[in-house]
């Protein structure tokens, strides 16, 4: 594939879209409300939290006068259909998990997860005092999106199996759920790899349709009920160790507000980036209490499988250097990644371990 | 001392001197302007910027309809004088390390940091997504306060010493700059614990008045021109694992604001936070290696140390115990981080062990 080419058409036919949605935000006495499509099932819990605390706190910031009306997947358009429904225009905003759009473009997975890459706090280092939102904003106006992070679910569990995997052998043939760059590790390990959304992952499990799957971390999934059709999970993973969460308006819609409108999006975005990763990381270690307690059986991937993960990853990475803008982003990343362990690694991580050694 | 009853006078008293300054934020034109009162230096890297970012973010997404006037330390009253000029309505706002006020309450030191307690992801934990918040609310209210963390250091360094540390043993009289409750926790080990606030520290290195401080991190300790007095260097320490700062509103004057007001400063306060962590993370690793290129010798405690300051921190904790919301306090961070580590270690913990392991 020609992916300039296929990027500078998108563009155009993006800008184009986007030039006749200008008047799409609802107007009523002043007030402008956005219609926010997502890639959720409603009310689904951690990621639908995201949703609402943003839209929340967007109505309150700016005393009702601008609000955000969210549509969960389905209710407007597909989950994945989100991103083409805002840069046509057909919706003003969406909120999602960019890695769904790595056909869009592949660098759209460094604003969620890539394989072996940042944690969350990482992620923040590089976002919010680093290139990251730069470098977002720059990858999302070639589709005329203005994007900022919204939404953090800390680092993702490994997934859940219906049985155990002891090798890389074992992921030949696997049916496996993993969306992004991770799924396309999993495919060059074998794997026959199927992204579905959320609201889909269930009932696939329960006819074999799947074998494995990854969602969140134990308190998403324990809401999907992932436990009553798989009994075996891996809490870490390779491919989301830090997976963030976006908001992408529509990029003349952006430019169509006013100054304190786009500030208050921004921050209200932030913010919900930082408060919703407290809220996966305090309800986890709780659900992951309770589907002990409930049978499931706890496992840790063998180092073999940790090493076919790590070389698969990197042929991915590789696979990709030769889109410039790609190439930009994945090393303004790992520059970034490598220079906070510079410090990392002798505070935080000398305190954490005395910590624990001093006071048990 | 009877800390309850003092706490009852206390809380008379600012709310009395609340009640007189609720013309105190300046009105023109529909426009409200805070005066802030700081605990920092103008200009000083990190903590200047988490104060810019704070009052230009609530002025940005108000439209200006709410401006926060920031004085630096001495500008309006000194450093530690912050907490009483807010208290008493002479100034509307304070931004500072609400440990600096252990004095007014110790429990003030849970929402900067306590002596081998939470790293800064574990304070987001605990404070966006536990009980932490509506903690700093009801201690803030007994002084006529609402508080918000802005502002976080992240892991702070074990200190600057004139002359290198081997054993517990060389901190018998040393004159040491500590705040908090980590500069009792120093006092136990026999040290000379002075508090300074950080434009003082300095000259007091130079001229002998101090044999050793810790301030913040390599950036913003080199700015200080630490490494210019003091030739050895501990990048971990016990006392301040992650360091928030916080804004602290008279709550007579933040209870007249309007809702979109209020939420403007809930929200541009907690993104402060985030935001200030990745700055300050994203600037520790290359003023390190500065540090160290410059000739700054870096050294890590011994365990014999870190065990001294283990047992001192818990009989520091301990002796505030009698005081209920102290006991309370501490009870629901040491949960919070308990109940993080339970997910943490085999998610976070696992996946960086084995991408330092694969990916070198």
């Amino acid at each position: 594939m020609d992916r300039r080419s296929f990027l500078k058409t998108s563009a155009l036919g993006g800008g184009a879209a986007a030039a006749t949605s200008l008047a799409a935000p609802a107007l009523a006495q002043g007030k402008v409300t956005l219609t926010m499509v997502t890639t959720w099932p409603r009310g689904l819990a951690g990621v639908w939290d995201s949703v609402e605390r943003f839209a929340n706190n967007v109505t309150a910031m700016s005393d009702g006068s601008l609000t955000i009306e969210a549509k969960a997947a389905g209710e407007l358009v597909g989950a994945f259909e989100s991103f083409d429904a805002v840069t046509s225009g057909q919706a003003d905003i969406y909120h999602g998990a960019d890695y769904y759009f790595v056909g869009q473009h592949p660098a759209f997975a460094y604003f969620t997860a890539v394989p072996f890459g940042m944690t969350a706090p990482e992620i923040m280092t590089w976002y919010y005092a680093g290139d990251g939102m730069k470098l977002h904003h720059e990858l999302g106006e070639i589709f005329g999106l203005k994007s900022f992070l919204a939404g953090q679910t800390a680092a993702q569990g490994g997934g859940w199996f219906r049985k155990p995997v002891n090798s890389p052998d074992d992921f030949k043939g696997l049916k496996f759920r993993m969306p992004g760059l991770g799924g396309q590790v999993m495919a060059k390990l074998g794997a026959s790899v199927q992204v579905l959304p959320g609201g889909e992952i269930y009932q696939a499990l329960s006819t074999g349709a799947l074998d494995a799957t990854e969602w969140i971390g134990p308190w998403s999934d324990e809401k999907l009920g992932l436990q009553e059709v798989c009994d075996n999970y891996y809490p870490a993973g390779f491919h989301e160790p830090g997976a963030a969460l976006s908001v992408a308006c529509n990029l003349d819609v952006f430019n169509g507000l006013s100054p304190a409108h786009q500030k208050i999006i921004e921050i209200a975005a932030a913010e919900d980036h930082q408060a919703n990763y407290a809220l996966f990381i305090s309800n986890n270690g709780p659900a992951l209490q309770r589907l002990k307690n409930g049978g499931t059986q706890i496992h840790a991937f063998a180092d073999s499988i940790w090493d076919a993960f790590g070389a698969a990853s990197k042929e991915v990475l590789d696979g990709f250097m030769d889109d410039e803008l790609f190439a930009k982003i994945r090393a303004s990343a790992e520059a970034s990644m490598s220079s906070t362990a510079g410090w990392v690694s002798v505070s935080d991580a000398t305190y954490a371990a005395q910590r624990s050694r001093v006071m048990g």
